[in-house]
């Protein structure tokens, strides 16, 4: 699958607020966007550190995705996601290789992303998010 | 702190052989270095996806840092490191700003890279290093 690298990373903390503070007091990060999106069970904000891109996401309660893996492992990193330019070609290479997924389709993921997630078990234990720049309309 | 981003994220796998060849095969990751560590406990290859660095830590044993990491919370993403000009001013400025740090001075690290680590309890749950590719001679 070809990838131009590192999209984010997304970082799980408790409070979104705490989070965008302490990634600008101590790396310098500066807001890029920052949504709620109650459907997903988050309100997530992407922080660019240095031209890197990390993606700050808060459970809006403890019954949401974000909320059960904090409460399972505290917060931490989440997932890391790839840019490819067309997700569903992505998805294609990865099951030709073998690679289970969560998302055997694109969806919209935050921010109108065109995302996918392949199964952490397929990467060694890390949640892996493959997103495409190309907005939705 | 001033960070030029993303150096490396960290990924504890259990087996190098294996996590190269899956990051190899499913993203197109190719192996940039390779170094067996035996007084840290790690066997350690970089992997470029894309343009972005992973660094993956394979333990030589269960009681080694990345061992009890694995025993604990399975294989999965370890640390994200920054790339600093200065670890040891970065250093300064994380305390100053509250930070609790693991590395108090730089230290050599994996690859003759100038690092040093932020303890996770500073940065919501993320095991944070700061690097310098400034290598020792």
């Amino acid at each position: 699958m070809e990838t131009r690298g590192v999209h984010h990373i997304g970082i799980a903390v408790a409070d979104i607020d705490e989070g965008v503070t302490t990634y600008g007091l101590l790396l310098g990060g500066v807001v890029e966007h920052r949504e709620l999106v109650p459907d997903q069970g988050v309100e997530a904000a992407t922080v660019i550190v240095g031209g890197s891109r990390l993606e700050l996401l808060a459970p809006t309660g403890d019954d949401t995705p974000v909320g059960r893996f904090i409460a399972s492992r505290g917060p931490g990193i989440h997932h890391i996601a790839y840019e490819v330019d067309d997700v569903a070609a992505a998805l294609g290479e990865l099951t030709a290789n073998g690679a289970e997924l969560v998302d055997t389709v694109p969806r919209r993921g935050l921010f109108g992303l065109q995302v996918a997630f392949v199964h952490p078990d397929a990467v060694h234990g890390v949640l892996t998010e493959v997103v495409s720049v190309v907005r939705e309309a």
